[in-house]
């Protein structure tokens, strides 16, 4: 019973911030007794803390309280091809240490190598021992396949399709540990701080060196049967070759590779990445829009083809080329507009090439808080007995 | 409370089918007086019925009870380009007549006269008196738009989607009439008695007349942000134009007429529909076979589509042409192979073109024995009072 009291203090201040044991008592229908002593637990337990006082009609100022987003850390992982970005973060999800490191490793070893020493650097800046994080959450391209242990589906990885590779990250990363895929993270993200706030049915579509597809049904990610739902990259194109080709043929036809190949069949010399390409456009190279324009229609193939499919309210465009919303997206309207009666509303992502870590860290603070409750107050208890 | 307890009977003995007394109250934990009063007052009501006596144990035999099936009954209709098909069932699913007719309606008004007229002709083989029918369901092409009281994205069925259609079909049909689209009905039933039993994340491809997709996710039939998932016939096919076709690029490509026209284009003359295509590849007819090869070759596109956007456990395919699996899904399977490391595991729908009605069937039975319980029971206290 006093756990459950806690447990509901707890939660009404996640929720609304911050409140005083007057206004906690009031919305949870507690006495303020109750409410007192649930607060004196969860404040031994370091779960909740107070900031200061608020005059509420007469007499003293009372104590306002907040759950201490301090009581647990988290770890967000969001790995690419180009590059690997980590964030620490608190129990609010207010990020506290980050680093964004080029990705030059060409095997699976040197990748969680990579991963271990980036993660202790964060870690470190975050002004953690090691043992404080809570949970991992790390976001890769590709599938989960948990009877192998390994990450399927993510060519653009050297050496990640490994049997074994999820053991091998927890053991450098720890035992609390989730693997997701990176555009289901960006979907997280965009809707918990980005372009897809509170709508409940909608496409993350992730544009880079893969091509990537968050789904969100009802507001809860779609994994499909196989984890496999949005390998959007698979998706089949019959502009470019009959056959399967490892990327699938819609990330050889779309990804940032393409957009490089459209540049030199058009003659543009000189372009050393999909962003030298955009860029070029930007200043008004007619030979650059020219590509940016058939990237558009290839992506607007796309989402046509994922409308046909789960008819999403919104498509929210994401990723290293889908950043380039402000291009892409006048063609890609048109485009969907001539070419299906079921066109959704495309918007660029707000959070840019921090989706997956926001996802990251939204997916984990909800894990780890569960954890942080259990744990301090099984610690409190044992230290009273 | 009284009304709780037949309520617990009743669905007891729906889901069991026959029951003794003493079985019921050992499954429900009620008493055997309390399921007394309960089955006295479901018997008055005429939702439940004795059906016999079973020996349990020394002393008299018990009677055994069921839900009478015959309570209620429900119209479901399927509207096809081709043929008009309409079914009334009883509560228990059990189909009492079934009309099938050629569909010649070559406006919405007159294919509203047709459907009264064959409604008509159902319920009196049936032998209800009108107004004994307790639900209507239709299954339909396309999308239904309740803001225009419309059907929507249904081209194959000429002046159907004109503003209103809805009342006029409740105005011919009744008010409790629920309109859905054929491929999600045609899953509906390939779930509850084909062969998609047990299978809680699939999708119905249906190919004849025009393309469908009924998704499954979580059991439950799943419609999109605006009732269009599953318009697979506007799935871009870039094989074919590059413009958007009244029908959509991919039933252009995919569906019935498409038969014919590859037919056409190799050269294999005398064929009137995909029908007599199917038959001369039966038949060993070496350019109909490379026909059927063409058009598994399209269906494994949509497939791969599918699965790349949803990753369904299952495929069932189905239609006037999907149902010739025997032919298509050799050339599939090896298709799907070849283009997609995704491929769901494809099997011909069980139902034949029964699907529809019984997806139907199955709808409006859940509504209408809800319906008929609430009615019944009101109707008994009403007398006595």
């Amino acid at each position: 019973m006093r756990e459950w009291n806690q447990r509901l203090v707890l939660d009404l201040l996640r929720g609304e911030g911050v409140a005083t044991r007057p206004q906690i008592a009031r919305r949870t229908g507690l006495s303020k007794p109750t409410v007192g002593q649930a607060l004196l637990g969860l404040a031994e337990a370091g779960l909740v803390r107070a900031v200061g006082r608020q005059a509420e009609g007469p007499g003293r100022a009372a104590l306002r309280y907040e759950a201490d987003p301090t009581a647990g850390h988290v770890l967000a992982v969001d790995i690419g091809r180009e590059r690997l970005r980590l964030a620490v973060a608190d129990l609010g999800g207010n990020i506290v240490s980050k680093v964004d490191e080029r990705n030059r490793c060409r095997s699976g070893a040197a990748l969680v190598r990579a991963v271990r020493e980036l993660a202790e650097r964060v870690v470190a800046l975050a002004g953690l021992a090691e043992g404080q994080v809570v949970t991992t959450v790390v976001g890769s391209p590709g599938v989960t396949d948990r009877r192998n242990r390994a990450v399927q589906l993510a060519p653009n990885l050297p050496g990640w399709g490994r049997t074994g590779l999820l053991d091998e990250l927890a053991a450098v990363l720890g035992p609390d540990l989730l693997v997701e895929n990176d555009a289901n993270l960006a979907a997280v993200g965009e809707r918990e701080r980005g372009a897809a706030r509170g709508v409940d049915d909608f496409a993350y579509l992730s544009v880079g060196t893969g091509l990537g597809l968050g789904l969100v049904v009802g507001g809860e990610l779609f994994r499909g049967a196989h984890g496999a739902a949005g390998e959007i990259g698979y998706l089949p194109f019959a502009g470019v070759a009959g056959e399967a080709a490892e990327h699938g043929q819609m990330e050889d036809a779309a990804a940032a590779r393409s957009v490089l190949a459209l540049a030199e069949r058009h003659g543009l010399s000189g372009m050393r990445s999909a962003r030298d390409v955009f860029a070029a456009a930007r200043d008004g190279d007619a030979r650059a829009s020219l590509v940016v324009r058939e990237e558009a229609a290839r992506l607007a193939y796309v989402v046509a083809s994922v409308a046909a499919v789960v008819d999403p309210e919104l498509v929210v465009l994401g990723g290293g080329v889908g950043g380039n919303a402000d291009l892409l997206l006048p063609s890609m309207t048109e485009s969907l507009r001539r070419t299906t009666p079921l066109a959704p509303r495309v918007v660029p992502g707000e959070l840019g090439e921090d989706a997956v870590l926001v996802g990251a860290v939204t997916t984990g603070t909800a894990v780890a808080r569960e954890a942080v409750f259990d744990r301090r107050l099984r610690a409190v208890r044992a230290s009273f007995t």
